[in-house]
């Protein structure tokens, strides 16, 4: 069994959400808009389940949650519905430079449709600066997109303040939770979020499936036409047993968030100091304010590149770069806004656990890493003399 | 058991294609995007069922494929995407009044966008007339998007000759592939059409995936925005478990699609056959051009709202008006297209099959339809006073 640490990018769907869908494949197949049984009991559960992702976050009512394909849908109806709806009151947005791939590609089609865009820097920790926000906000701001963390280095945001800040403004607060729903419990009435987004396959959900949260009064505009479901803001006939296994997945997550959290706390722990204790090895992100399961280093003299492959070798799955897009030999664009230079951003690791982690997959890295590590310098034009002997001699 | 005859408005998954999902679901949950042998082992199923979904419209190359998550985002995704991207070249669009309401309701948020909507008309069996297409045609038109055939009343359109003048005037013709996937068999090389929407759930698969075939060369602006999935034209990350369910569909399909076609159509005729014995009864939509696993039916004096409830009471599921918009309680738009007066739009009845129909839900409406049908009109105001006599010693 490989050891896998890369929960970022992909999660097995828990089995108790495969068997509470599993009845809405074949059996219980019917459209909510049908009106006979099989269409009566397909809109009780749809309605059942959105008011078990309304729980999971706190909501006041069923009625704040909208059901999508997923968190990329989720992000680019609430940022370019958001910004269509509120064209007549202002044109510019607030994200963060180390937003997810899509928020920033939202970002670029948005100022081609002739929004302004601003992109706010972070320190060394990833954390955005609330001052340059406030001082960021104009009379034309309509917008402030900014994650509840990032997916890559953990580093948690001050939200409350940032929601604080846009309710002082006046301005809707959009948050993508992907990176926090697993690990950290989310409270809509105690945060006043006015658009969330969420995913199904982060909290052991079927893929596929998404929502977005929507503050009572908040609209957007609709960006897929049709039929008029989800109150007109998203139509196509409803993916019921996706519908259904996020709402399972989330009634699970928020009996287990916090027993779950404190595990993997100290699993991950467990991995920050064992990792660290590697020469010139460093932990990217806040070293405190950061997700439970994530933990992600850098290593002098080496490309993460590298040692994704050679990790592979000892049957160690993990990512480098952006958990999404590991396929791009581009460094990630967030520990290049962190201030990190090209060579110290391609030589990072990441890795993520989750429900099914174990602490004997932590050991197995702890093991195997240092070695591993050290083999690449021996091999690197990047290491410099010195410390080259010196890594050479511990072989024997 | 129900005699269930509503396969427009949702079909079961075939039991083989849910085995074939199942894994993807909790043991291969890889994303495609990985580097690791999870993302490899993904990566290579995705670009199969790219494949075999190629294969089942014998698409020259996997590459004309595009996933999306469903019908309605395709046909978002096509006329949207398509007219967005042709926008220098002109702002006129073409449709039919009959089309799904995805596709009007998209003409209507094109029209607010400054582009020119032309509706064209059908004859009382609701085909389209080539000639008056061929006379809408203007030097701004890009973009004409005709269904193969109604999801409604199930009358087929000549796709061939419409793909011949499109091609004519250098204009692309996109088309809704729904209502004829099932029983129908599709060849993108025969007709050449630039777009086509295809769904899942519609052969059996699962909901919430869908697919969009692009001819060669052509590319549609993307509606939604992010990672660059799906070479940039939708984004977010792959539905593994739904791809994989609707290749395996796919596949089923092509291999059975004849053998199916002709046991639907020996149903459906004698559905036809048993049903227009009830008096003052009527077949809509045309006689012989027709889906294989399509019946709509009109019945004087009566409403069928009213015959769906009753017709639930005898355990027999069957939809009124358009199939996925039951709920509303406006008359069918294609009826009223077709000619029909309102009441007369009222009265019907549309009764589909599928995979799962067997002689026995067909015996079973034949046989409570007609004493249904008489009880509702023996109720109704609108039956004339002589024929109401008449009914009426039928019941003793």
């Amino acid at each position: 069994m490989n050891a896998y640490l890369d929960y970022q990018a992909a999660k097995p769907v828990d089995p108790r959400v495969f068997d509470a869908m599993k009845p809405y494949f074949i059996e219980e197949f019917g459209n909510p808009s049908s009106l006979h049984l099989y269409g009566y009991n397909a809109t009780k559960k749809l309605e059942e389940s959105r008011q078990k992702i309304a729980e999971f976050i706190n909501a006041p009512s069923p009625d704040n949650i909208i059901f999508t394909a997923g968190a990329t849908e989720s992000n680019n109806l609430a940022i370019i519905g958001g910004a269509l709806r509120n064209k007549r009151k202002g044109n510019h947005i607030i994200i963060s430079e180390i937003e997810h791939i899509s928020i920033l590609n939202i970002g670029k089609y948005l100022e081609r449709q002739g929004f302004k865009v601003s992109r706010l820097s972070v320190d060394q920790y990833g954390r955005i600066n609330l001052n340059k926000l406030e001082r960021l906000i104009n009379d034309k701001t309509i917008l402030i997109s900014i994650s509840t963390a990032s997916n890559e280095i953990g580093t948690l945001q001050p939200i409350e303040e940032i929601a604080e800040i846009a309710q002082k403004h006046k301005v809707w607060f959009h948050s993508d939770a992907v990176a926090t729903q697993s690990s950290v419990p989310i409270d809509v009435q105690k945060v006043p979020f006015d658009l969330l987004t969420l995913s199904s396959n982060e909290i052991y959900g079927p893929r596929g499936i998404g929502a977005l949260y929507l503050k009572k009064g908040v609209r957007v505009n609709p960006i897929i036409i049709g039929g008029g479901q989800e109150k007109g803001m998203r139509s196509g006939s409803e993916n019921m047993p996706g519908i259904v296994g996020f709402a399972k997945a989330a009634e699970i997550m928020k009996a287990e968030i916090n027993t779950e959290a404190a595990r993997l706390k100290k699993l991950r722990d467990k991995l920050i100091e064992g990792i660290l204790k590697i020469p010139k090895s460093y932990l990217n992100g806040h070293p405190e304010e950061r997700t439970p399961h994530n933990a992600n280093f850098r290593f002098d003299y080496i490309e993460g590149e590298s040692l994704l492959l050679a990790l592979k070798d000892e049957n160690v799955e993990v990512a480098t770069g952006s958990a999404c897009s590991s396929k791009t030999l581009e460094p990630s664009h967030t520990l290049i806004s962190c201030g990190l230079l090209h060579e110290e951003a391609h030589g990072s690791l990441l890795l993520t656990l989750g429900r099914f982690s174990e602490e004997k997959d932590v050991d197995k890295i702890i093991e195997v890493l240092p070695e591993v590590v050290r083999k690449l310098r021996v091999l690197s034009p990047l290491t410099p003399p010195k410390f080259l002997e010196q890594i050479k001699k511990e072989v024997n």
